[in-house]
């Protein structure tokens, strides 16, 4: 059984609350569970997760990142310097696809440049919420495509 | 009735042919026989169109992209200094979902930076062809929220 | 008989409809027909022309820009990059009046930079439609000069 | 009665003398009287001043600038680093035309930015004494509308 | 009872011990009880709090800023680069003070960037402890205006 | 008994007046009467001075700095050119507490870089006119230290 | 039988005429005769073209650049910006040599930088219309040795 | 007895696994117990300890590193950016030697620069995980020479 | 009878007091003094001036430099962003002579660079107040050069 | 007689040798008996040098290149750094044509700059060994014209 | 038997007299004796040199490099600009070992770029005149792995 | 009795044959025999030497340099990039003089910064062969501060 991991960057736990004219209205638990719907239909295994610090997601990475057969991670603020992070995407083999909220070209200068965007496998900006869900169909293609 | 136009730059037209071991070996008429097909199961109408040339590929904005619902459009090599096809983009006001074959985040210095990506609705980078089915997606989710 | 030629470049077409909180809502036509009018009066002889194709500016630089008095020329986006329409002008000897709509050293970054202001006699940026007349009046003053 | 203030900045007193090959050899007395003359045909109130010295400028912007209806203002050297002219320009709220003898585009690397212009109604450049001329049918033109 | 926090950046620990050339020798905990004196002294609550982590600095913003009036934060050298810090301060609207201990202007050349001041309500460089002090009365102030 | 200068730089006597959404409505000589009330309170000299001219602001640093026990300078846009103020600072040892009313690390680029701040004892940005005080207060804490 | 294309980019139609002090007084016409002279000694095929835009030119790559031995190449203005040219020379895989009449590197700054010059074989700069001799002579010892 | 630490950065925990052409196959317990062998044979205390968490080495170098007599350091990806480490390298005033696997200046531009590096005794990039075990040796010159 | 005049700029009338370190313990008096006195015995007539004021400067420069034979300037602070200086320096075709107490290259970044010099006869850095010796020397030799 | 030098710079006798996959495996001897023949058939006079002193080049360059009718100088790495050389090109008058092995616009970032190329007639890159043959062609071509 | 080449650069052979603070006061000789005498003792032939030419470091390169097994290079002052000698170190293929006496990158900025580390095997910085001792004992390592 | 080098960096073996219209007619003979004349005449040893190679300059430095009162050094291109002679300079303790002989400031951009002058005791720029007069009178002003 093919797995999925979704893993939140800092401040997304704020989700709906925090700048909704910029992130929008919905929760991350609406995110997570609308995905954890589509993984059951597809009978695949997925495990969402969220943390502030940069320690922790690295931790994940290696734990759950290597056996997993794609990563759907949204950096948030350490996209543009985790350099750390950028490693550890690149340390594990394991398929990386980048999801951003907002459409990250159309906002301050600082936040137009992605350390992490070298080593992934593509990028996904300014969808909002479904972009989340376009991910995810793009992982369900990358499993089919090995299964095949 | 619904309708999206797909948009391919400069040096698409060699698509299967060129450097296949960047942007694959599916040809332009796969790609665009694919949307044909998707967008014919959903009841949506689509042009496909492709020129090497920026005054054309602006003009085709002008004529056939302010009645459109959604335009999909690959910018190719202009996608890093053409501010007039960036103007145009702007100038309809249709949503604008920019895709790009390869990551283009892991290429050369000078293809890092989208002179168009602060102008559209979203960015899909590095999936390959898969790229354009995902903006059919996320185009079908824009065309149901406005038809609610 | 003295001869102007007046040149816009791309989405200029869409003057008038295309973000009018910065370009205003008076269309290419009403520009073009004032300048006619006051050609008439002062007896010069006036061509007026748009193209979205760098070629294009080029060409009619090279057939109608050698023998006339005086080029008026708003660039628009090709202002800011194309060094081949620079060196047409420079290539035609005919003075060139650079004119923008916008005060574009009012706006992003990348429009205060114009490569073509080099190679021009003189530049009116920041009055709306009415740069079009002033430039007309700098015009007439070179033909009379010249005619002294 | 409409005002319109002219304003000349550092090294302007020298007009005519200095560096004619950039310049030309019309003196200041000559523009001013040309402008003055302009003003009595249309009925409009004018002030010339000028000074070497940055404070005064803005001394004189703050008394005199309030006012008026529009200010035509060469800042010459400080053109290209005095903020605080700047801030005095949107300071006052009158509407500024800033005008250059000289096409400073095409000249020294540091005489192609200028700190004033993203604060002025527009600019007009390389038009030589004419400029003046060219810059109050500007003002002209919007003293008009506001009167209508 | 308004509330306040107090939120020191990594290596603040080493107060007193670390380079007292720049930083003095007042240890954290005598800058901490100071700021509570004085905070009994006008019935604020105030809660004090460091750490070296990125993380925990975010969840503490979150868990506690939210309800608190002001937050004192002295990021140290988080400062420099942290943008999910600088996310964090945006995310709840508290207003927060940014305080450093030195003149970080007068320091090298990276600390004289803060990529978190662009978010605060103000920033307080170089008094030493005393800097805390002067952020307590401005935040006292705030409250006033708020209560008033 | 202890002396401290005041010192406004280019623009501040339209304060109140000038752009109120940045620097508010409280006047200079609002700021100025209640320095003197505190001054009074704390039987301290007061001397407050503006001007719009960096050669008078150096003149009177020269001439009333070297005597006082403090300056508390708001160099207005002079603050981001003026190596001669900044010299004149560093000249007198007089120590120098640099204010700004609005937070100058969130405003337009050129604003977030200060010449003057590395030979400051301290600064403070961001607080409105509140930060006069705050200024005043470090100040007193400073004649303190001294006299004791 | 071998086949060499010759392709002239923006303005150089007008060689002859246009500051002939940097480009010279040979026309475009002997240029273009001179080369089909030499070819038709050699025995090979021999196309030129000129075009002004940049569409026209990855066109004319396309068709008729693939099955050609050698390109000769002055991509003229285009050289400084055009990556969508780079892209059409690299993805046919003829070997490209880069013409220029003058020598770039003694010119202006932006003229020194050639976005082509990373994918063709090798560049010819400064020897004015000779140039396209020595480009001849590179392509004629490149077909000796494929066909050796 | 004198002490040395071996502090490892983020992602070090995978060597042996992770990019073997760049970091080897040796792994993390190989290179400790070498170093642990050595310091057993020159009858010196060593403690070995990873973490990815830049929270986590801060407070290692606090709590440990104050009384050690040597710190042997490998950043990894913090490096690049952790002012933070370099504050707590510089904070605690025992003498840390810098080691990277790989030569740092022979990959990515990004990789090129340590902000850690200015405040070390020394470094040592390039020779794989001997240059561990060079450290060692230079740590243990240090020791002896401050036994003398 | 030939004319020298001695122009110091911002903070120089502190000489001997400022930074002593830095610029020597001779005051501007004594500078003038014997100026003054090796002019005498040359027979040259001499006029020395200090101003902390740019506008003040540029006045000078017109009025008395127009007629002067050498100009011997020390912008101070002014150096390094007076355009204003600079076009006085240019607009009056008098010979100028930079002087520079202290070698500006070996201080500060900011100080490495003068605006000025590109106009200058010839510049002088680093020899303390003999350096004003040395100027007047060369002014001599170019007085004689005239004369002869 | 006519006589042409050939100057090769540093590293060049490893030709063959030194990392054949840039630079061949044709050897220095080889490149200079080739020249050699080609001269005696045109009756030219050839000297050919090698050097891996910058001095050396300079030396040469003065007193065998002022005579000469031309040079053709592959500067190898002095290419990106030497402005010795480049004084000794344009201080001896004859003109020199520059030659590189490799398309240094291919490579390194710092190989793409020549501080040499200003000063050259011409420049050859990216054709091997071919390359100085083409030189010849050129050279020949400038000794006949002079000698018409 | 194996060999070492240790080769110093410009002004090493003032070692011991120059800037003793930042060099120390062991001279040349010194760490040439040391080195020798370590060499002995392992049995490897050593040659030792120095040269403040950049031509004959890279002629030594050339003679006595290619035989080498290893060589200890301190570049000195040609450390940041001589691509000469990074292209010898390239070029002959033993492996380079780079020693710098002080730590290069807590110097001036210029010394923090070493245009020659991406050439070498490993690079040793800031351990004083034992920096050569430690390349000793890594290029005895490296000789040891290839007679394994 | 006291000792002044004088020593000519590259090219300056050309003087009044290379650019005269920059370096002047006067031949570097005549330059050395007006020095020896007033060395002779004030009672002065003085060494004239010249060279093309940077390793002979630092050579002559060290040999001849350190037991010097003062050296005159014009470096010429070597100005621009020598760290070595720079570190040379610095390295004998010997007080230097920098001389050009144009306004480097007044020249191309590379010829503007030098990197010898923030260890040098101070510049004279400009003067043309006047100014290594200059130069001698400042060396004998410092060797009379010496003697007295």
């Amino acid at each position: 059984m093919a797995k999925i991991l979704v893993l939140h960057g800092p401040n997304l736990n704020l989700l709906g609350q925090r700048e909704p004219e910029i992130y929008g209205n919905v929760s991350l638990d609406d995110v997570n569970q609308n995905l954890t719907r589509l993984a059951k239909e597809h009978n695949i295994e997925i495990v969402c997760f969220q943390s502030n610090s940069e320690g922790e997601i690295i931790d994940f990475l290696h734990k759950e990142g290597i056996e997993a057969d794609c990563v759907i991670l949204n950096p948030a603020a350490y996209t543009h310097y985790s350099i750390a992070i950028r490693d550890a995407v690149k340390g594990i083999k394991t398929p990386v696809i980048e999801v951003h909220l907002s459409n990250i070209y159309a906002r301050e200068e600082f936040r137009r440049h992605s350390v992490i965007a070298p080593v992934v496998w593509g990028q996904i900006s300014g969808f909002g919420h479904y972009g989340y869900e376009m991910a995810f169909w793009a992982a369900l293609q990358l499993i089919k495509n090995i299964n095949r």
